[in-house]
């Protein structure tokens, strides 16, 4: 159904091949998901929005679960399916519990309520919020 | 420009009063902020969602400022820019620095375009993403 | 801060300006408000905008009504600040209530956290709610 | 494809299970649809949302099929397509007929393009619609 | 799954059945896409969004290849995944090469991604912006 | 009311500062408009935005209004005000004339209303639009 060809290994060129190997590397899998084998249509969007990526995910300031589960609440936001299903799994894998879900679940509902009400009722953003 | 006219303490009816109050107190503040001021337009209303609140927005698995910047993240993808400046506020009193800020933005950006890539290349789920 | 000229009687050609009168005369009022103002930069985009409208929210199987609170729930859940403001007014002016407006938000509220979890669960649709 | 398990009343732990029943009971039917068995896996959440969506969507100013096509309304703007079908069937078991769907259908693809229109000319709110 | 039926040449009303064969004399094929076969549940709504569609895609000043592909860009912000499927198909008998595609959905990216932080950093527009 | 302080030449470090240099030089204006000097509150990001909104927007198979024009789509469908205003004004000063600014509003209003229809239709892809 996707509107691009899945790209394996042998159907990819060098390029996207190479990339292709760089997350099977740096991910410690020989898995290469859906995502990136339909991007590899464009070798050069592929390359970049994974080496983006590992910048944007990377420990900082913020835990790599951190960044994970902010990621599933915006992809909750834009409803992404796929990106909901592989960032879950993806919090899962570094660590979040049933509870620590819950709980980021019922954020994103009730910040999905307020901003609903927010936005109805044309709040005025106060003056002490303001820089 | 507010849909339902902005409540004071005067023109509040008990029931919204109180909620005023409680919110005075359980944030340990004078200031009662305007969305509760508009919410309070319909008092049922206004005291489901501020009962609710404090229960998804206290300590569990997860702190309140991951919780708070969660709630950010799920702001600037609904466009509620009411919530985007309160929530941001909250986040840095709960102390959000400038490096997580930047973190927490590039999150949210790069999850935007790759929601916007896998919708648009129509992605299938991963067997293994499913549960 | 528009992104084309707000026009007014005189800056309009005879094609917008048949179409504000027709508005005028429809809506019995001497007012036009800002949208067809803006809007009428583009004649045809105008004409057919406004032609729509009136065969769209005429009376019929669901009253003006409820139509003008679908409406707002609409805008309010696609962030049109411009839409929820007007159509609000409208509203109002066709006899939405306090109370009803609280319902209003409340059941827009609701939706819009539900919408959240289901697309975070990811919930398969049940057989029976398929035709 | 979920990102939490479907529990069944043998799964479900004793808080789930005897919302399940509370679910049968008001609803009078034996069946509990997807979306509660997933919500499941975090009974508060699923208390917390079954006891809000009762307040809700009881009759009051607006009749709960009034209630049911906003819902949809909302729904739809959202992209959430599991609440599109379960609340499009809702709608109908409540006497929605073909005739008042088609007109809910072209209320909210009226306001779709309108919404963005209004947005994309960045139309200002008339002073006569604010409060 | 859908939550109208699917009408056939047979099942559809004259007045729909009309439309259909005047999408298959406009496009010059045989087939007419399941979206006009849904919405022939409405007779009228079939009517006048295919009405409207065909001036709105027309040749103008903007050549109906690029039309598709920004047809393609509000689907996918919009997350419609029919829409992106049958629209990119059509933007590909346009002429929509793989490079073209590539470029289309890095524009795609690329908004989203800025729009997401122009929003969260709640930019004020500049002056020389504004008409 | 931005959520980071705006930045001037003065304020700004040395490494947003040079990217503010690149900014006037590549654009050939004294001018940086408002997004890039809040942005510079986190110069790794505004480095990495800057950056790859060159590579994306420059000159290829689609040439750069038709890029601009796809911006403002995706801008309005994900309702960013400030994104709207700026590639507006930037898709006019690259030649977009009122007549190509009437039909892409043409366009993203008819895509709006038909990603709605097919959202609450629950349209299922056809096969021949499957690759």
């Amino acid at each position: 159904m996707a509107t691009v060809p899945r790209l394996d290994d042998d159907s990819a060129g060098p390029e996207a091949r190479a990339i292709f190997d760089d997350i099977r590397a740096k991910r410690n899998t020989d898995y290469v998901n859906n995502f990136w084998r339909h991007l590899a249509s464009d070798p050069a969007l592929l390359a970049a929005v994974w080496e983006r990526l590992q910048q944007v995910m990377a420990p900082g300031a913020l835990d790599p679960l951190v960044k994970e589960m902010i990621y599933v609440a915006v992809s909750v936001a834009n409803g992404c399916d796929y990106c909901i299903a592989s960032h879950t799994a993806a919090a899962r894998a570094r660590g979040m519990t049933g509870q620590m879900h819950g709980e980021l679940l019922a954020v994103i509902a009730m910040a999905s309520q307020t901003n609903a009400l927010a936005k109805a009722l044309a709040v005025e953003v106060d003056e002490r919020f303001r820089l």
